[in-house]
């Protein structure tokens, strides 16, 4: 990606320091709020307050919501009321919200205090939304059309409600208790005789969500309906905004990469990772590891159990570290297919047993294939161990695979059912399942081998 | 989220059997076409045909964009010349390129034969970026004005390029050898005089992408710049189309779930789980679970080697498969924090000592609980233990836990510096080498303790 200005850290620095606010304000003009966020993320607290002193009004807040949350925090105690006026006055009411939704309780007051009364309001009212919904993502910054407007009529209110609206390309058209009635794309009104009513141009089949809505409903409307914006309702099926696509695609990221900590049975923590503190990190990691190794001691109990069988035959110890692995590795992959197709699909509990007989399929083609590699190798590469004890090993690994693949296939779709997140149904804790099972049949093979 | 029809799988089909083509036709035009396709998709071939022999001609290619490639190559097969002119007239083009990238020679001749001369034109120009890349997922309708359009003839162009393009929000400005200039909201034009010129209207600080980044450069660029379009531009900085916002969101939602897919060790694999064939799912899982179950057999040959302990001990056993999935999960958590930290915050291998620095510091707190938990464990559960053993046990853990962290949040970092896929050094095969560590502390340590 390109963008045109070419400037170094030290250079922007240098600005600062010989104090020239003719080429600070136009850069923070010019340049793109997130690129001269990040420069300003990096100077110290004296610059960043100087530059904040001197930039354009319009811009101090849409370069102000891109800083981190840290920096947010130590300049907003260091604004002074005029500054706070400005910044509400100039800014997208939902990133003031996430701002909010973030800060200690003095700084919230303090923004509402010099709030106008419409402005804490509409704050009010955003605040009261449940974070991770509809609602919390939405902005009231949308062009609204009456049924019984004409075209002409109309596009003056484009003109108007534009100027702020964080999208144009569709209208909203509600009735004059404010329900939702249809959309209309400004290109069909901008090609349209004068007098045409709207209600004639608009389309009714319209894809809404409510503003309790989970933010992932919010995303899949997104994905499915490719759409550039969708309007949010409320339980009277009342217009209150709208959300626009790039908002989804933070959310998809957020939600995406989520997936990854939690199939990792990592409890999911925001922010970066070098800002995460350790004992943030300590937090995340350590319910499930320990919860996992308590449950892991009771694979230890299998092989406590048979210790009869491993005195008679130690060969069996050193193939218990291969079989938990290929065991462990065969269910996270059944695991990850399925969440995928959870995530990507709309695979539900109704598909469970097409998803059984799939991994069924699959693992017995797998499985051969490790039962021939596995015979091989055990007959050419550790000549000392007996053929009939080689077959033993394959056939639990044969078998183990199947286990794995339709353990890891179910877990998944089962957390559906008792209304667990999937993707923590992977990885380690699967691996925790199968292993066990795996050890179970392997020393019932080996027990039938020497027969007792 | 929310669409008016309530229709049912039945319904449909029943209007299909009752040849009521006035319904069908409404229901093609008003329904969401993803909707509409849905219901298509379950229905057998001849009907299928039937329903686009009946639908408005605009209505078509929408329709037949959302149906599974299956379905589209079985269809395709069936469709008269005529059909098909229809269905290029109606198209997006970069939905038709889609569709003809994966489809035989022989579909991809009959599509272009019944293209006219400028479609074809312009579907060898689409056909010739490789996929995953800028140029496959641009659009080439968008609204172009030139720096010296006043916005009275500007107005005049949005009128007309309006009606095809894929967003209205911003207008692309270019001088006349096609270089892009800059952007310019059609807000701003409509609520400016008649003669400002669209020079004196337009930014100039534009993000845009070259034909040849990479999908997911992309993606970074719609998620740091909060953009609802970007401009695709070739080695001369010409334009040649814009990507949406929506276009973005299929591919994050892609790319997130193919590291899924590789962090459990599985080849990623297009399409959806149902519709994945068993020997293509077979072929994601194979390679690395055989690459693995060999791995795995190092780990086996440290318990062989170490038999005398073992015969000395047995205790020591019961330990095993707890101490190998303590490690596993620690080396999971690890590298999956890591590997999001690369996905969502451009964490490298320059932060690598940073890195290891803080799973230090967390693996110190971590191992620190589950020493303590598992001391504790044994000394109540299991009294015939001696507490020597108890404390080898917990040592192991707790040395573990910190080899596990510093492996786990290193492999996806090194993946980087090999130009491998960071996702894919996680779970299993980071299992794989941290179980291996453990069983080689576990016994250095048993050693000591009995003095050998």
């Amino acid at each position: 990606m390109v963008s045109v200005f070419d400037l170094t850290q030290e250079a922007f620095l240098d600005l600062i320091h010989q104090k020239d606010t003719e080429q600070l304000s136009y850069l923070a003009q010019e340049m793109q709020a997130v690129d001269f966020a990040e420069f300003l993320e990096d100077v110290g607290i004296v610059e960043s307050v100087y530059v904040f002193k001197v930039i354009p009004n319009d811009r101090m807040s849409i370069i102000f919501s891109y800083l981190s949350l840290d920096k947010q925090k130590i300049l907003m105690q260091t604004f002074s009321g005029g500054q706070i006026e400005n910044l509400l006055a100039h800014a997208q009411f939902d990133d003031i919200v996430d701002f909010l939704n973030e800060m200690p309780n003095d700084i919230v007051l303090r923004v509402l205090k010099h709030a106008t009364y419409e402005q804490r309001h509409e704050l009010n009212i955003l605040l009261s939304y449940h974070p991770d919904t509809a609602g919390a993502l939405l902005t009231t910054e949308y062009i609204e059309l009456l049924e019984d407007d004409t075209v002409k009529s109309a596009l003056a209110k484009v003109r108007v409600q534009g100027q702020s609206a964080a999208s144009i390309n569709t209208c909203f058209v509600v009735n004059n208790t404010n329900r939702l009635l249809g959309t209309v794309r400004l290109k069909e009104i901008m090609v349209s005789n004068e007098e045409v009513l709207i209600a004639d141009l608009m389309e009714t089949d319209v894809v809404s969500v409510n503003t309790k809505d989970d933010q992932e409903e919010v995303v899949q409307a997104f994905v499915r309906y490719d759409l550039a914006t969708i309007p949010v309702v409320n339980d009277q099926y009342n217009l209150v905004g709208i959300i626009t696509a790039d908002d989804a695609l933070d959310v998809i990221k957020e939600e995406a990469t989520e997936d990854i900590l939690r199939m990792a049975s990592v409890v999911p923590v925001e922010g970066s990772y070098l800002n995460t503190s350790v004992f943030n990190m300590f937090k995340s990691r350590i319910p499930w590891l320990l919860v996992l190794m308590i449950s892991a001691s009771f694979t230890g109990h299998i092989i406590s159990k048979n210790e009869t069988l491993l005195l008679i035959l130690p060969t069996l110890y050193s193939f218990i570290p291969m079989l938990m692995d290929t065991a462990g590795n065969a269910g996270s992959q059944a695991s990850a297919m399925v969440i995928r197709g959870i995530v990507v699909d709309d695979l539900n509990i109704k598909d469970y047993f097409k998803v059984l007989f799939k991994e069924m399929q699959s693992s017995l083609l797998t499985g051969f294939v490790l039962f021939a590699v596995n015979t091989l190798r055990i007959a050419i590469f550790m000549p000392s161990v007996a053929w009939q004890m080689a077959l033993v090993v394959s056939f639990t690994v044969y078998a183990t695979i199947i286990l794995a693949n339709l353990v890891g296939g179910s877990l998944p779709l089962l957390a559906l059912v008792f209304k667990v997140d999937p993707a923590s149904m992977s990885g380690p804790v699967v691996t925790t399942v199968v292993d066990a099972l795996a050890l179970i049949v392997y020393f019932a093979v080996a027990a039938m081998y020497l027969g007792i």
